[in-house]
């Protein structure tokens, strides 16, 4: 019996949606206010999610505590109060878009996760816009 | 990488669930009080998902700018404030059920979407009350 | 010890925001989209608060079942499925706004109330408009 | 045109987790303070979806007063205001973890939706909690 | 410049509504389902609120990491988890109905808060039903 | 009949918490992961209230239409993508902690409201973290 868990979180983070290698023109033609180059923020939530089969000794597919403290070690730990262009290596040469941030969380996770078991991501950047990303 | 990304949006209508070549008791025997020949109403809530290829160039799968705006364009300007029996010609003929309603949007909405991404339209007729449509 | 307790509700509604003794264009320039002759509606929730001293007896201020029962009763009777301006006596000559809506509803329910006890009603027309009376 | 329509209910209950042939010791090295064995509780919310071609006729894939009810027998009679380990047959012998609860509800339903529909369940433990279930 | 500061935090616990001294007839006709022997439980949601002026060094009214952990060491070690009844010292003779469990709280964080702030609790025992106490 | 009407707004931001004459040590020992000197951001959410008679011409307190704006015009255009140590010329000097942007929108919001009338205005730093102001 496959059943998905799921578990959410949330950091809070500064960025700017921009290229380096584009002029400032450009970037804000194209992301508008989000280019300001003095940063926004935003609360991000977080769901994570683990489809697998349910163990039979525990009633569990995976320990919810487990999860939550893998979120906080590889994501937490990341990317709360922290400037995603700035402070976090992986956005040096990628734009901090929702989609950029759920790829890169996705790959952070998935080699912690039962190779069985199949993760989904879905971060909302805000309560209107949110990604979801399966690998 | 393939993400869908998704936008909430709302409108406020009034409607009344029933058959014109349905007797009044009939239609109260279905529809029960959503019958109300004066109509009664709802928040309306929109999330619109689009599944497609991150484009490198920019970070994201579509601009929610572009979205957002479209569905303001498509489905808010049509449905919001309004009587969808009496002022939506989509449901002239058509019970504005949750169901019928976003097959409507799914429609007004498919052909300004990239052919190649997919479109999901979850309408929320209450908090307790919602649907998805795919296509 | 004087505590505030509580009830959630909610009703459906269609309304119409006009004046009957104005000019259609007078009430198109104060109401907006919200004259709309045909009608929109809303998903309205409703909070009522009352407010006195707890029954040393039973732990309570007051049994929620009673007053989730009296609400039911006073307001979701009333007002549910229903079209404001046309199915309830209330509102034939008292234009349906938050305002007005939850002073009626205060005005209904406070006979009901102990007459020791504060009585407080919130009503949401939107998830991003809602009012607050107190008598 | 397949649409599905999802319906929120939710329950009160009292739950332990743990195995009755595994130790104390071993039960709160898995289960932690879930392994209260005087109980601890959750307001659980439930979302029951049915995915199914839209009916011509009515509009409706399921009508949500049907779906409603259904829950309400099937689902909150069995478990609302309830200790899950005790009050509860299924649980007698079944650790009540959220993958385990979803399942029994699963099959409680599915007997009542037509077998041409699919059925899922979401199972809220908390709003950071949460399981899916697809049968 | 007198704020008030706010802080959400939740505890999930089993109860039962009783008195020891009633029949349990007497508490089945008052208290109804929440009389069940065998207990139900409650994700409890509390907002504790702290009233003071602004201090202009640091533009705190208090600091909310230091709010959050005095709501941790008095309110969630005392009652996470746990079944009100039987594991907190504070309900062996007086129901914990919610409006009791918010004087309880109030009385646990008082002496903690600067005696010239006022301080509020907001518990929530369901998202329905919730009771606000001033002290 | 005095009611009070509120609308919710919301505006997302990069802040830093630190006082320019503090050293770096003792801002890190006051402020903590919010003393990051790249700052980090949120979504904050905003509720406007304004409390006064009920216009029996109309049946508003105030034009909800003439609220959003105004929340548009003096609060949304100041620090909507913004930074708000940077960006905003009423932080250069004061921390811009939760309880310091309320009231600066208070401020902001003060002169255009019925003198009257009364204003509060609660901000959401997180769903977690919130601050009332009256005045």
């Amino acid at each position: 019996m496959k059943v998905k868990v799921s578990r959410k979180a949330n950091f809070n983070a500064a960025h700017r949606l921009y290229r380096k290698d584009w002029s400032f023109e450009k970037n804000e033609a194209v992301f508008g206010k989000c280019n300001n180059p003095r940063y926004h923020g935003h609360n991000y939530d977080l769901i994570v999610s683990v489809e697998g089969e349910i163990d039979p000794e525990t009633g569990y597919v995976m320990d919810m505590k487990v999860l939550k403290d893998l979120i906080k070690d590889q994501v937490e730990e990341r990317f709360d109060h922290k400037n995603l262009n700035e402070d976090v290596p992986d956005f040096q040469n990628l734009n901090p878009t929702a989609e950029n941030i759920a790829v890169v969380i996705w790959n952070y996770l998935r080699p912690h996760i039962d190779s069985a078991n199949k993760l989904e991501v879905v971060l909302y950047e805000t309560p209107r816009n949110f990604v979801t990303y399966n690998g």
